[in-house]
């Protein structure tokens, strides 16, 4: 049929009853990737669909069941519009899609990078089509999962413009086709829906970054001490030990100092809200700002925990480990002595693995709460007391690993000065291990449950002037 | 603008053009969090939003768009009042709300804890307000989920209500903010859902039960048959074995426990159908509630078998394991003998290793394939599959490890007249392998097949009497 | 109520207010476990529902609310019929169903195995019925997801029908439900449908029969290899071997090969674009194939990756490894000899270890972004970001991985000719990668992404006569 398409074409599109279905007949402008999948599932749903091409008559990679006419005629056979063509032939479609007064015309581009054009693609295209209803949607379902119909990509549609009724039409269209809808206001939203797409991980930056400048720090800090040391002191070459010793140095340390960031916001606000007596006062932004990545950063911690896992269950197969231990055996030997059983190291060696464990067991549970469909799960109270409860036990149990670790060796002789590098892993989280403590000692706790359940400290100056905001019901 | 709202405010909100959307105006009694946070997604869903409040020009907090009356200026604005005051304050709205007759009130409200009313808070405004439609919705959704937008919380809002035509206003409201909507009925089942925020894993509850009271149980008996025992007969201290060599005793044996009681309802289900001669007669209770917590029960044994893992991959560096291993060494060396190799222990150590990883490998699997996201995307047959299929061969693996490990240790002579622990952790598992096997021979397996497609034996009575029941045709 | 159930219930239901519910009322053909956990989940959702059964008077289990008819008199009640009855049995509703005439037939039907029948059972339906409209539905969600209404269940209804009002009315039915519809157009997709819940993991299959035969080929090479090699030529039995060490052989290399495999299509496809000049030509079918299941291969090689770390981990507890490690200390002691610490080998063996871990953590990244949950949350460049860039990546680690594990070992003489089978398991990822970094050249890679953007080369016959195909706009 796509054949012998000729100059009435037209009349035959209007004539066919496919086109008559009860869902109604959408025009599709651009016959790429995306306007052939988006084709394909109209179609699917049980839309008519008529594409709008330059040469209808050299189409061959489109669905079935579809038309294709020229921009001009096709434009003519519906309502809705989904242009589907680069924004720099925006300007070729005002000369050849005809008269668009009263269409909705839905723009679904992408750029290549952000900020590409001074103007969103969709209010560029509001500006050369004054006559009709521009809406922003489907940029941000790919060719791909449209054509899959799967589960497992991205099916959320963003829609902005500037008409509801347009709008609504759209988000219609999205329901039909198995998507959900999410509206993001007027049209002058198009620019963030259109850099949605070229988003990169946007949350995961600050966290990504902070962790691979704590590697960076406390490898050059334990790569001073022990290896450059030894080198210096000694004469001994021993970096053999930055693939792994060292590596299972950084990465538990910077783990614990990660777990420890993504705690203490919480309780820096929870200080925060003690002292401004109300939860009503917006925190400072940058406390903002790190409270919504605490999630990423106690998922990069946990990701770190795990190589720590993985880099010491390697330690017994490692040659300079199996050459260590046979060493001291076949000294023990030629020396003919024993060395007799010690019972605390036993208790205290014991102990550490075992701490250790159980903390990683809860962090993994914490990594497994926060999947999103295990969160969507969960009430809120669940999820508060996964995330609170269960994550301040872990941060508890990782830093008395840490000690247990340490023992005594802060006592002996420091290299050069320098601290050895666990004790400096320990500092944010006891530090917010000591002001959780005060924040849940019982008569803190009442102050700040009050204040979260809306109650308010009489500010003075209202005292005075006897306004009347400081007996205001409680609010949800 | 909010600044110099006078008394005519009322008369500017009405003329304001933006309140007139095609999606309409929504009014919102209370000014909290909640109420702050479900206008400014209302407001980007396209709706117009109306507070109520008590100082109307004392609302800094409140989202851009928004107007702010007195309570008794916004209830005139809408057809739909939320009611996101704390239910103490409901009386205050009888004098402050003005007429609400026909209006539909939705209670967001929730409470601090279960029970807390003899009433639920629905019900209560119900009573205070009969001419108007109560519908309780949204207390399920967070404030914070209403902000973030996010797809890691929960967006299922349960309705209730006793108007059918108001629940559906506020469906497509839930539908237009990107949620989804469970209607539960009636009012009645208001408290229902606002007990749902406040619950804590209440399926967890009991497996989490059983896997504390076991491990209590058999920590004190194996604590007896080691620790104990060598300290009682040998006046030996090995308690430093408690951290872990005890611990690794006991977390795979409940473990194993818990997956054999995961699936024991399973197989005493089919018994049960077997002996009923059909599938239409009620479960008992106990069978019932212990069914719907096998997912929960496997998964604690997943955890218990994860630490079990992770306690065994560190036995090598234990400071015990070494100090016995490099003494055995030495031992041999002053003796001058050399032990031969012991080609059966080899063969079977390595069985035991082998069948242990993969048993643990498809126990992961099951676990991965729990996930809500990944249960949702296979269908029945692939779940029951996985489950049922896969979950039988996992116990069969795991209960031959465990009989590998014991080997001839059986055989020895028992302290204290206790047999070895993991000779207990076997008992129930291997019921349910012996059940199982019964229940997938080819003639049980044929008559348990009919019952579950609905074929039911003719009882005895119904023979006598001739009762059509048993000639029914079989039912999905 | 029905107990006293008598020939004027018809009336009784008509006159039930209930039945008068601003959702309309709903009929159930068949009262089985689908049937009544359907017209239960209907209840709580608002809709009258109304049973049609052969004994009106003998249904003990159905939910509370619900009306119980005959099928004639039940057909009266409403438009939309749920058939839930067997196959078998639909043609005795055509003597009971009375007059079916403009109804919605809604065929919940499934089938105990593929192919059953030469026609769907929707479809015998609609031939049963002519006069009425039939809709195929709801076969995919089972009885136990509607009962729990839980987010673990596949909560997708499938639709297919010849009438569209029809199936708008069943859309808005599942959507009442908490469900969401997809629309896969006329009936004749109903075969599709039905076997939709009789499939096995359709995906899983040729990667699961890769990895099966892999591991098959694979075990036989490096059986033949040492252990039969062994026993001819030493006459030792080392079979013992099998369990764990010719385990742990297997798995990584098939797991490496299967990873390179998932990257193959990828590369395989680029150049083709490249050859072709063009996107818009369809890769051969068996290219189609391997691409669509390239997750499969990619977590079964996950699977295999995890399997050969648990392995490797218990390597310093087998009783073979403790055994030979104390022989040769013995050894050592007893021809009074120190072996001089080898720092290359200490450099070597760390790295692989080091390198092993962190291609592991990645892959484990990758499995976890393959979960359906995560993907869904992420946009189309972060997927791609963490498939193809981190993906290679890891090929690339993994790779590296199993060289520094090789290092000089291809130069010692080959047992019976036969190559070590890590350098078998080298040959496809290393292809990949060759491939993979001639296409990201700058010169390669920047014809391909203009390719993927829709630009074309002209081809030699269009530039002749002047097609004006190759000077189309570029398409999204």
């Amino acid at each position: 049929m796509q054949e012998d398409m000729t100059s009435n074409s037209f009349a035959m599109a209007m004539s066919d009853p496919s086109l008559q279905r009860k869902l109604g007949t959408i025009c599709i402008f651009g016959t790429g990737d995306f306007g052939r999948s988006l084709g394909m599932r109209l179609l699917q749903a049980g839309y008519g669909v008529v594409f709008g091409s330059r040469n209808p008559k050299n189409s061959s990679l489109l669905p079935k069941g579809a038309q294709v006419l020229t921009h001009k005629e096709a434009a003519q056979t519906s309502m809705i519009i989904f242009v589907a063509v680069h924004r720099e032939n925006y300007d070729f479609l005002r000369q050849a899609g005809g008269d668009l007064t009263g269409k909705v015309l839905v723009d679904v581009s992408n750029n290549l990078k952000r900020n590409q054009y001074p103007e969103s693609n969709a209010e560029h295209l509001n500006h050369l089509f004054p006559a009709a209803s521009v809406v922003k949607a489907f940029n941000t379902v790919s060719a791909w999962a449209l054509q899959s119909g799967g589960l497992d990509a991205n099916r959320q549609v963003l829609i902005c413009g500037d008409n509801d009724e347009a709008k609504q039409m759209v988000v219609d269209i999205a329901h039909g086709l198995g998507l959900t809808a999410l509206d993001k206001g007027s049209l002058r939203a198009a620019g963030e829906i259109e850099d949605y797409p070229l988003q990169l991980f946007p949350l995961w930056r600050l966290p990504v970054a902070v962790a691979t400048g704590l590697i960076a720090a406390f490898f050059f800090y334990v790569l001073t001490r022990n290896v450059i040391y030894t080198a210096v002191t000694d004469g001994k070459d021993i970096s053999f030990r930055i693939m792994v010793s060292l590596a299972n140095k950084v990465f538990p340390i910077v783990s614990l100092i990660m777990l420890g960031l993504c705690y203490l916001p919480g309780v820096m606000a929870g200080f925060l809200q003690l002292y401004n007596g109300t939860k009503y006062r917006r925190f400072p932004d940058w406390l903002d700002k790190w409270m919504l990545c605490r999630k990423q950063l106690g998922l990069v911690a946990l990701a770190l925990a795990s190589l720590h896992v993985l880099y010491t269950l390697i330690i017994p197969f490692r040659y300079y480990v199996r050459y260590r231990v046979n060493t001291w055996v076949i000294l023990q030997i030629k020396e003919n002595k024993t060395e007799p059983f010690d019972n605390t190291l036993a208790w205290r060696t014991d102990s550490y693995f075992s701490i250790g464990i159980l903390g990683y067991g809860l962090y993994i549970l914490l990594g497994i709460t926060s999947l999103p469909s295990v969160s969507n799960a969960i009430n809120w109270r669940e999820f508060r007391f996964v995330q609170s409860k269960l994550g301040h036990l872990t941060l508890f149990l990782c830093t008395l690993h840490t000690f247990l670790y340490g023992w005594d060796k802060f006592l002996r002789p420091y290299k050069w000065y320098l601290p050895p590098a666990y004790m400096l892993a320990l500092v944010v989280p006891c530090i917010v291990l000591v002001l959780k403590f005060v924040l849940i000692t019982p008569c803190v706790d009442r102050a700040i449950t009050r204040i979260r359940q809306g109650w308010e400290r009489k500010p003075a100056e209202s005292m005075a002037n006897g306004d009347p905001k400081s007996k205001r019901p409680l609010m949800l």
